[in-house]
């Protein structure tokens, strides 16, 4: 079974390592990173660069993509959407941890649908014809999306579930000792107090800057 | 305020990038990469190379020490070791992911006192002195330790709090979205289903062999 992750500069480190680190532990799965060309592709700090063993065009098929997020602004790269869009018929399942959601949405993955993205990211979806959901996890067929960064451990477990089965996935969330243990109870806007989400908020300011038509995530 | 990162040939790449996303998130933190010599350093898969931007002889001092686990098996790098004990009287707090107590226990970090690892390797802190608890995060003084891969964030954000205070390990969980959500409850060896922790051991079964005086994790 061959995981596909696609990589970009600018990609969350956090991403990619949770969802691998899950993928890696499961038996029979083949890693494979994909770029624009093979070479070592940047993080957004810089100091986790990730070998991209491939270029798009030395890959036509995989059975499980993978696309983190990232927190800069700008849109999906043309030709890394083309190649989602050209690869996605050959998989059986794709997942995205954070924006990179935003990835399947321009690749026309969930057109009509729901999907997760990272909060600061809710307003970014409708442009693509997709509805905002604050769930944690959506599934949209065989389309998986979650919030933000470390939520791609979540996913990747959710994915490993569907595709290998309840026991691969309780199996591997042992063998990495997932039972979480957040500090506090603020990981995400409708559960933050007020003046956290304000900080969050202005930490995202100039990559995301607010619009109009952004929605608050968790306004109810 | 300066973090350093100790890394040696067969980390866990979730151990260092989970913490350092955390701790990445906070003002006024600066990273430095350390391990033997200046130079690329492994992770456990090959995968992600992180690369050292400093040898143990150029560092002489830390405010927070960063050591990941590894699901390799041997003993820690003396030279590791013997670095982490001329550091650790300039810092204010260190940290271990997983098996990174072990290097902690090694330099005496932790003489007589309790402290977390990963479950596979509950059995081999007690040579050096140390107790071995199945709580998640322990407090050793400015020592803190955790279980294994996926707690690294966990203890990070318990170190922030510590470090920066409650508003910024609550700012730095909604910018990451930290708002677990496993699809099954089996994280540990006390909550997973019997034939799930067999697997499990089963997995860890070259790494570090079961042993007469290794304790079961969460037996009770």
């Amino acid at each position: 079974m061959k995981v596909a992750y696609l990589l970009y500069p600018g990609f969350t480190a956090l991403d990619v390592v949770g969802a691998f680190q899950v993928l890696a532990a499961a038996p029979g799965l083949e890693s494979v990173f994909v770029s624009h060309e093979a070479g070592p592709v940047v993080d957004s700090t810089g100091l986790f660069p990730v070998r991209a063993r491939q270029g798009v065009h030395d890959v036509q098929d995989a059975d499980l993509l993978v696309v983190p997020g990232s927190d800069r602004s700008g849109a999906p790269d043309d030709l890394l959407v083309d190649w989602l869009r050209l690869v996605h018929p050959s998989t059986s399942w794709a997942m995205a941890a954070g924006t990179g959601s935003l990835y399947l949405a321009a690749a026309g993955l969930l057109a009509g649908a729901e999907a997760a993205t990272h909060w600061s990211a809710a307003g970014n979806l409708a442009g693509y014809g997709v509805t905002y959901s604050d769930r944690r996890l959506v599934r949209a067929g065989n389309v998986l999306t979650s919030a933000g960064a470390s939520a791609g451990i979540d996913l990747a477990l959710a994915l490993l579930d569907l595709s290998h089965g309840p026991a691969v996935a309780q199996t591997v969330q042992l063998i990495l000792e997932y039972d979480p243990e957040p500090p506090y109870d603020a990981g995400s806007p409708a559960k933050a107090p007020a003046d956290i989400d304000e900080e969050g908020r202005a930490y995202y300011a100039d990559v995301r800057p607010p619009s109009a038509d952004r929605q608050r995530p968790g306004a109810r």
